[in-house]
């Protein structure tokens, strides 16, 4: 990825509204951090992966390289997913949302999962809905949503 | 909704990572504006219908309602999804990821469409993927996702 391919596509204008809602071009908002929300799903069955975010430089280089690449808002720099674990994420189809500030990656996930935990999904937990109709404070729980991990986490991310 | 009955859910406590990552209590992190990042997902096919924020007022409404609400960034407000158009969205289930701060919404989306533009998701438009080959400076552009707009968006939201 040479610096002058990922500047070559250029955005559009969000300059109008209308035509950001309603329009063909890719005019993609980045918050006041630089920062824009990106979902990858499993192109195959539409689970929720992760949910990540993305600077300019890193969806150019995404669009480029045909992989996931976010931007590390702990680690603040480009994360090249799968660079550490191999769990690279190909990109089938790129969505944009009406005021194009969120995006959808739908992706082929490589490896047993995309979680750093080891399990598939980063969304391995669900909220306990049923507690909320009791008397006094209730602590709010969750509840496991796979069997198992997918892989060994420690294993992968060890060096 | 009375507030003492939102007020009755108590959160975990954040102190313990190892906690958030692996254990069971629901400790969703509020970010510097006080926001969770809450991606809303058909709870039947799938499909990822819109990406909003909630504050922990909305979240707890949200757990409370049993419907989605969240927070509008652009009206600073609370959002109880649907309020106006009546395209309330059911909660089925709310995913939490490894660090807690994102959340998935899987909804029975009622009405015909969860985006204020009319279509049944507010990622109706797929990045063109394929131009990034060519030479010279390449305009970013979108493709169409849905051959035909849910509802008549006009006729919904008029007074």
């Amino acid at each position: 990825m040479s610096e002058d391919i990922t500047k070559n596509i250029r955005f559009g204008s969000r300059e109008d509204h209308q035509a950001v809602e309603a329009g063909l071009d890719f005019a993609p908002k980045f918050d006041a951090s630089g920062l824009i929300t990106a979902v990858a799903v499993d192109a195959g069955n539409g689970e929720v992966l992760m949910v990540a975010y993305m600077n300019e430089e890193s969806l150019r280089r995404t669009l480029e390289l045909g992989e996931a690449v976010y931007y590390s808002r702990s680690r603040q720099e480009l994360w090249h997913k799968g660079a550490t674990s191999g769990h690279v994420q190909k990109v089938v189809e790129i969505l944009a949302d009406c005021d194009q500030d969120a995006l959808v990656l739908r992706v082929n996930q490589q490896g047993a999962g995309a979680c750093h935990t080891g399990y598939r999904s980063c969304f391995f937990r669900s909220v306990k809905l049923d507690s909320s109709g009791a008397d006094g404070e209730q602590p709010a729980k969750l509840i496991p949503v796979y069997a198992s991990k997918a892989y060994d986490a420690e294993a992968v991310y060890r060096k």
